[in-house]
């Protein structure tokens, strides 16, 4: 058997009923591929702030930096929202993946056929859509600095912030999502300002440069706002798309919107070497936080990615993505993805019922 | 009679064709209601840099300034999109904007009943979709300093921008937003990245802080990548949607994208005092350009905002959109709206049933 230590990460509102309930899956599906997990579980977001004073304790990073993956549910809530920016829970997910250095983002956006109905695109738009945002994670306007508050010359406060690109963070980046697409069907669009913004200069002329090494991928050009249209308009055009930092957070989650299940979404986030970090892209929804009706599929396709990607244990992968379509087959939805004729159920019994099927 | 001066920008690609529409019906509405317009046609854009070497002459610049209003067809086409920045069509956009000093920037999206099933949103979710972004224009990190190209410490190339915002630019954009969502709806939702830049916080404690001023106006905060996601889900939602420049260029986009038909949809451009910009927000479309194929209908009612939000002239802004409305009710449609059962019509053509209705 191999063995692999996996940080879990918890954190707020439904992120613990979701982590829980993945981490069985993970169990069982490595119990029939022959692997075995230690699970060390860790504070973090708002639940670390209420412990300790800080959305990320020392602890929580050291221990994600030594495992061969992290977990994460979610983090935040309105409990946090009016604190000041250091001890936000947010703060601790941007120095999280900081800390652990995962420079990029896969965010998968596919409409399931048994979910097409979920989407509030029309039918013929949404069937088929099968696209994947990479999204560059840790530089660009979240990270760049000089950012803060001043006054200006006419003694008025200004808040500033920096987007910059250095030329190895697009070339990594764009690496990464080049190999993506050689994995899928071919085809990777880069979404920029470029007729506005020097970042974006950079960034179109470096992804063109790094195309050499890629001559059988086709490669395109998009500006954000149009790639913010063309989501909307006929979002079967993409296969890759990748983008900066701020462009990928809005593009990322217009994409999932897209296929009307967000309860249903994973993502990895990958560095150079060292472990990745692997979460649903919804958020902690506090409101329904407890009350064993959150959809936990998005964390077990998150611990499928986290095998996937972190491990490369694409066996057990497989199973565990079978098994949630298996679910989904013999009629089982949470709230979030529920139409006539399908069989109600929370939190807790999906995850017995996928787990069945692993 | 009325005299206004009109400085006409018909600029590239499919522009020339419409604003020589929406010229007409600009004159015919205000020969009935007692407007005359003298009408100067300047270069700008690639029309510009064919025949003076920079975007926006000097002298374009000038006549628009000492005019009563503005009205620009569209720039841009493939012929100038590997140009350096100064030589690009969006810089004498830009500068146009900047010279104007139009720092609101109005761009409704609303589903006429006419058109419902132009969107690829589902009937259910498009139907009734009426909502305004009040776009930043002259500020942020389309504008900010310091930007270009420089060398790092490992003698790597980086690009960088500034994303700045002082309190008066937030203070007098919020009050357009607040001001607009009084004569609508009363709701105005002010769209920032506050959990991540400090810009962002500025924007937001500004905003609340103006909000005091509009008891009357219902002010919700919403992150950027949920207003992307909204948009897609439910843009019923929304009223006036307030933010920065390049959030607003890309929520723009997409909200206009929703209603399925951006062949439709004006935009207003305003400053403080000086006349206002009025253009489509579609492109030039060149793959169309002089063939007669263009939807002017975007152009007539950038008219009608011309005549409304630049003159005051709210008779004949009604009379231009109402002519609208009928055209389309007895059947008329460009290609880019055109459906079944419908009356297939090029620009002129769309531009002669107007000008009857008027
Ligand atoms: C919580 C927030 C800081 C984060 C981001 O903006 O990156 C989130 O929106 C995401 O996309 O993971
Ligand atoms: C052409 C470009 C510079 C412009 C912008 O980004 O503002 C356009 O996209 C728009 O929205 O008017």
């Amino acid at each position: 058997t191999r063995h692999y230590a996996i940080t879990l990460l918890p954190g707020d509102g439904i992120g613990p009923e979701v982590v829980s309930v993945a981490k069985k899956v993970l169990q069982r599906a490595g119990s029939v591929e022959g692997i075995h997990f230690d699970f060390q579980e860790m504070p973090m977001g708002g639940a670390a702030l209420d412990l300790t004073g800080v959305p990320l304790p020392k602890e929580t990073l050291e221990a994600a930096r030594s495992s061969d993956a992290v977990l994460l549910g979610a983090i935040g809530g309105y409990k946090w929202d009016k604190n000041e920016k250091h001890v936000k829970p947010e703060t601790g997910l941007l120095q999280l993946r900081e800390g652990l250095k995962v420079f990029a983002n896969l965010r998968p956006a596919s409409v399931l056929p048994q979910l097409v109905d979920a989407s509030t695109l029309k039918k013929e738009v949404a069937e088929g859509v099968d696209l994947m945002v990479v999204r560059e994670l840790t530089g660009g306007i979240y990270f760049g600095k000089p950012r803060g508050f001043s006054t200006n010359d006419n003694g008025e406060e200004i808040g500033f912030n920096t987007e910059v690109y250095a030329s190895h963070e697009i070339d990594r980046i764009a690496r990464v999502a080049f190999e993506t697409a050689r994995k899928r069907r071919g085809k990777l669009c880069s979404v920029d300002k470029a007729n506005v913004l020097e970042a974006s200069m950079l960034w179109r002329r470096r992804v063109t440069e790094i195309a050499l090494e890629y001559p059988d991928i086709e490669l395109t050009h998009m500006y954000v706002d149009n790639a913010s249209m063309q989501l909307v308009r006929f979002p079967k055009q993409f296969d890759v798309i990748v983008t900066n930092n701020i462009f990928g957070d809005i593009l990322s989650d217009e994409a999932s919107m897209i296929t009307g299940s967000i309860g249903m979404l994973p993502s990895a986030s990958l560095g150079e070497n060292g472990p990745g970090l692997f979460e649903p892209i919804h958020g902690s929804a506090p409101d329904i936080a407890g009350q064993d009706k959150a959809n936990p599929l998005a964390t077990i396709l998150s611990a499928a990615m986290l095998l996937k990607y972190g491990l490369g244990e694409q066996d057990a992968a497989e199973r565990i993505e079978t098994a949630v379509l298996n679910t989904l087959d013999r009629g089982f939805r949470t709230g979030d993805i529920y139409s006539d004729g399908n069989i109600m159920v929370g939190c807790t019994e999906m995850g017995e019922q996928v787990l069945r099927a692993v």
